[in-house]
């Protein structure tokens, strides 16, 4: 069933140990919506400006995904740059410039409204709250965020956070939400703040799924859950990692009839899967030649290197 | 089959967000004797001071473990003070007191000379070359090493590389050894150095075990491996998790016939386990409590929580 998912549609600069690359296309909705492509349908919503040519719509319409909710407004598109040449796991901001993002307000296309699945991307959780109040129809919603939001923007965030059947974080992230060192104890409290279930993510080495009692809505308690990644031999760029996680992870759940424990486990083993792709090459050029039969590959792979 | 360690054995005070705890009983070969005393044999070869007394003795002997190699110097035993205040996954040394381990110099007993398995602890590796030596006619050597030797003693630990089975560490020591911030890469480039098979420990997010050609000496090249942890709510003191790791990891494999891929991979999940426990009270206090059953039902615990 379809996704409909409300994020960036980006330019990115971007440096790391194997290069440098300008204005390359990006953004939480592309990494996400080429991600969750190769296992449903894909509706995004969002904003770009006149740089944004029919070129890069087709690497989104080639996978299917739909369009008709990116608007176009004067000016430029949102444009982030970054360098990960000191450290790979962690991007150094050198410049944000929101552009037309600085205006953007959501607007759903009628033809998206059947959505079943909605993904919040990390945006403004302002944006993420006007985008769920219009699907009030939705089976699940998911989201993400980051620390900037956490800090600064946090009451508005808990809004956002009572609405989430899924919040995917990172590590840091779940600490500053949180307060808590802990992951465990972090987790339980998240989950108090709304989300049903939660995932932390561990960069290189993983993420974590933890579950409430309301998960899964029989009231069961059931313990956390660890994915593992792909050793790769060259990680070109980490941009969209998570992002193409969350894609896979959430389109392989609409692409089942029901959310069971059995499913979301083998979710965040296709999350892994699109995260590893996602950083073998520059911006979205990876995901962009990716095969359904190399996704298939990957995932018996990554079975094989963490079952007994 | 019996294992032979020779490593420290010592007192440790300690400072962690649970607590303080003066002069507990801890050192690399002790947490590994009784990780790996639930699995086989193990004969400790170390030296103590006069502050060891009986009843320190006695939580290894309780265990089975074969005390015989323990060496009694005049003066103190190794004292190392560290804390975990600011940083759970990372000691801060405050005093490292080598006391009688200054002078030692391993001697096997005659009656440990049939041990078929040896574990090099993480000691000067000069004196791990002496042991090796000492005992040409081993089935198998795994070892242990720490920034300090891979620094300032890369020479001498370069001689003891070339005779390991398996080489455990971290990832900052895998990056130092290697001079490769990738780990696929800086593996390959550590089993160039002599291990057959390499782990490398990510402290809470678990462990990854490459495999070259060498490993199961049929020359068929594995894929990597990747081993979970336990979500743990409290982590009291994680002194010894990587000896108590080791210690069940090499437990696991002396109590089997052969070294499969199978009782490899299986030996990672005991090491998880047996390092969880090792975590959750201080110095050795939950190791001399843990039970058979216990192991088993986290052995369980942790294949349900990575397994699909």
């Amino acid at each position: 069933m379809a996704i409909l998912v409300v994020g960036s549609v980006a330019f990115d600069s971007l440096e790391t140990p194997s290069g440098k690359r300008e204005r390359v296309l990006g953004g939480a909705a592309t990494h996400f919506a080429l991600a969750a492509s190769f296992f449903t349908d894909v509706r995004v919503v969002g904003v770009v400006g006149e740089d944004f040519l029919p070129a890069h719509e087709a690497v989104l319409t080639s996978k299917g995904v739909d369009t008709t909710g990116i608007e176009r407004a004067p000016g430029l598109s949102f444009h982030w740059t970054g360098s990960y040449v000191k450290d790979l796991n962690a991007a150094d901001t050198l410049a944000t410039d929101l552009n037309v993002f600085a205006e953007f307000s959501p607007k759903i296309p009628t033809s998206y409204e059947d959505s079943d699945y909605l993904f919040l991307a990390n945006i403004d959780p302002v944006l993420q709250a006007q985008v769920r109040s219009q699907m009030p129809r939705v089976k699940m919603v998911a989201g993400d965020t980051m620390n900037y939001w956490i800090g600064a923007h946090r009451e508005n965030l808990l809004k956002v956070l009572r609405e989430l059947d899924v919040l995917l974080i990172n590590d840091g992230e779940a600490r500053m939400l949180s307060g808590e060192s802990n992951g465990l104890r972090a987790a339980e409290k998240i989950m108090e703040l709304g989300p049903k279930s939660l995932i932390v993510k561990h960069g290189e080495y993983g993420a974590t799924a933890y579950f409430s009692a309301r998960s899964f809505g029989d009231g069961v308690a059931r313990r956390p859950f660890r994915s593992p990644t792909m050793p790769l031999g060259e990680v070109m760029d980490p941009t969209g990692a998570g992002d193409s996680f969350a894609g896979g992870f959430y389109g392989y759940i609409a692409s089942q009839k029901t959310l069971t424990p059995e499913v979301f486990r083998t979710a965040m083993f296709y999350g892994s899967v699109m995260g590893s792709f996602a950083v073998e090459q520059f911006g979205t050029e990876r995901l962009q030649k990716t095969t359904k039969a190399e996704i298939e590959e990957r995932f018996a792979h990554l079975k094989e290197i963490s079952h007994l």
